[in-house]
């Protein structure tokens, strides 16, 4: 255990009514006492608030609030204090330079709890959840971190590992009796735990395509010639939902993305200002540049109208960017204009598209309004039918879904082992993998490259 | 005493590890455990910190700490409570929303701060203190605003104020025995006081000078020819200092402005753009112009060299731009190319110009960077004349140094009608007068309208 004493501005930047410093460490009341003229710290009981001020020496910081944690029940299970300033960044600055004079040191981005994790008080995939909640922008996310943080991966697999670890307990003891040709270990009871650990692994990795489409939000291309109707489409989708609107830092110069949230879910629609230029000409370079930009979309919109496109370069399009988990619509726009023949011309698409590709039809007028809720309701039935079931534990985060893909091989080769009626050597080695990877996802096993990694992506003062 | 229950973010903006909700109000504890899962609120003892979650019906918001205050106990002397959650701008929304379903509204701008004043917790001089405290972005305007917080100005006029009401009841007691035409009140006593109030009035008038130079910086104007050196200065001015350089916002489009902290006081370097292509016929246009931009200065810079000025219109400017309240200093630049002369250059300067005018020259060579503490000692020197004492009260409140201001025109006006020997009605009414100016400072005489005024500008939250 870590126990010099850590502080940090926990609050967000820029100027408040309100700023808090973090302080923890076993000698936090110690430090804290030093600069704060007030109650004695070090007296004052677990869980209350006293009146003081911040001093430099004779000097008066500010005016404080300052909260007393004891050791075990606070944050990062160490004593903890939390100073409530008056919320000027200079004053921040002040107070964490004095803090520092007298023992404390800056916290490293995610320390605190970096510290309750090393402490033990909650397990990886909640100190993840933690920085996810923090991060979460939408009624979806936050419901997902929250459960998450309340330790709903982490049960689910620490109740299968334990049975797991039962089984190598087993298994390793009759190494220690190899010479007698003893099974302790049930194999049939084994084969049977290993289909439920499957089967769980599976549904947890299945459960992240929607986990991902919550926390990051799904991405839609929007494909279409230059004057298809694609900003008149983006305004009356977002327009109607009276949504936020929103460059997004970090995408390319020439991308242009706008963000659609329906029922809690991000769409965030990508339209790439090159391809404009090229879509007269879709078939040559026009497709390339689409299938690139389509690459990472869950979601195509390809829009067209009968004035400006053929069935037969539309059959084309979707044969040539079809893929197992791509959605594809097309968009029958400007159906204002050309009235009543639209189905003609779209089950001319159908038929040259072929049966054994999956695609949707929908028709629209985007200056008029008409068929964006039809549109609408596809996206969301789209992310609905990601998600299995409400209560469900569901994957949001890269590294479990990695962590979880690596499980499910090291229980295959469990599987193997048995049916293959290895040596009892290579079944305990590989109940060993296996029992390590899932002990990744909650932290039980892992290394200090991976704890750097996940806690550098924090805040400094969480 | 409004007695709704007002709640609002109390921290700055944006993502943050930790993020505070505040509640105020008599049913503060009522509204708040409608919707906190945890110990009940009603019965927890004041200054005590509380772990739960914040529930909208059976589903949960989030993970939070919740601290209770007891009336009187608190910042807004009414029950109140602090909700420490997970900083996501999101939860705060939805925590917020939730605490309105149950009872809460929206505080407005500066409400609690408000109540604070509006309670009899802080006057009027503390509660705008508050707000500076909160903006302070540097040293000398944070001990200011804190001397302010801590009852400073409100002390000192408040106990003048409160000898001046004495005599004041002794007064309007003659009032009640007009018949028999009695002096309660001494006159020469009286007299007296005037004499005391008015010097404390005039000190801390004069104090504003030295207040608002450290709360919103001194104004520098830089005049000189377009090849003066005027850019070179400044960079060899900041980049000494490593200094923050800034463009403030809110500046017009064709002045250019730079801060040089010294000593924790701002210099704002103001250099108009339009003024440098005009300097070349610096006696027609470039005068007028130069005296507009310099009109709001504290300090002038004027930078000439011996090869691009003559004496004479060195002389010239300086008589044209004079005025008592703004230091000259002229900057004899470029010493190192025209070397041991500059002396019998300067002394024409000085002698043109006389000694009725006040000024400085300080020899400097911008590129070669000799000259420049001189200058800068002689900036800090400004800024420390302005300033009478260290512990004395300072005003840096535009409003204070107005009300101070028609304070002392009414106690002006109590001298005369005394010295004059008018009647005893309307020595009572100019006493009521004066009383009432001076208890505009700190609130004690106040309107719907100053109030909103004061308050508006707060931050919601506060």
């Amino acid at each position: 255990m870590n126990q010099d004493t850590i502080c940090a501005l926990a609050t967000a930047n820029g100027v408040g009514a309100i700023g808090i410093i973090r302080v923890s460490g076993e000698n936090s009341f110690k430090v804290v006492g030093k600069v704060f003229k007030g109650t004695n710290l070090s007296k004052a009981t677990s869980h209350t608030v006293h009146y003081g001020f911040i001093m430099d020496g004779v000097e008066t910081i500010d005016e404080v609030m300052v909260s007393v944690f004891h050791s075990p029940r606070t944050f990062t299970t160490e004593n903890s204090v939390e100073i409530s300033f008056h919320g000027s960044p200079h004053i921040a600055k002040k107070i964490l330079e004095v803090l520092i004079k007298n023992g404390a040191r800056m916290a490293k981005a995610g320390e605190f709890t970096m510290r309750a994790f090393l402490n033990g008080r909650i397990d990886l995939s909640q100190a993840e959840a933690i920085a996810d909640i923090i991060a979460s922008e939408n009624e979806a996310s936050r419901k997902l971190a929250l459960n998450q943080l309340k330790g709903g991966i982490s049960m689910e697999i620490k109740a299968l590992r334990a049975d797991l670890l039962n089984f190598t307990s087993l298994v390793e003891l009759e190494l220690d009796f190899a010479e007698e040709d003893v099974e302790f270990a049930d194999r049939t009871a084994l084969l049977m735990l290993l289909d439920r650990i499957e089967a769980k692994l599976k549904d947890l990795i299945e459960s992240f395509t929607y986990g991902n489409a919550v926390k990051n939000g799904v991405e839609v291309a929007i494909i279409g010639k230059p004057n298809a109707g694609k900003s008149t489409l983006l305004n009356a989708l977002l327009k109607e939902e009276r949504a936020i609107v929103s460059d997004i830092a970090g995408t390319t110069r020439d991308t242009i993305e706008e963000v659609l949230h329906i029922n809690g879910t991000a769409f965030r629609f990508i339209d790439t200002a090159g391809l404009r230029e090229t879509t007269d000409t879709i078939e040559a370079i026009g497709v390339k540049k689409a299938k690139e930009k389509i690459a990472s979309a869950r979601i195509l919109l390809y829009l067209y109208d009968e004035l400006e496109n053929t069935p037969e370069e539309i059959a084309q399009f979707v044969k040539e960017v079809y893929r197992e988990d791509l959605k594809i619509i097309l968009l029958h726009n400007k159906i204002d204009l050309t009235g009543d023949d639209s189905d003609i011309f779209d089950n001319s698409v159908k038929n040259l598209i072929g049966d054994s590709t999956d695609f949707e039809i929908i028709k629209l007028s985007a200056r008029e309004k008409t068929g964006i809720d039809i549109l609408k309701g596809s996206l969301d039935a789209y992310v609905n039918n990601l998600k299995s079931d409400e209560d469900n534990v569901v994957i949001t985060s890269q590294r479990h879904h990695e962590s979880l893909q690596k499980s499910l091989l090291s229980v295959k080769s469990v599987r193997e082992s048995i049916e293959e009626t290895q040596t009892t050597e290579l079944l305990a080695y590989e109940l060993r993998n296996a029992l390590e990877s899932l002990g990744e996802i909650s932290g039980e096993f892992t290394n200090d490259e991976v704890l750097g990694n996940i806690f550098s992506k924090f805040c400094i003062g969480k």
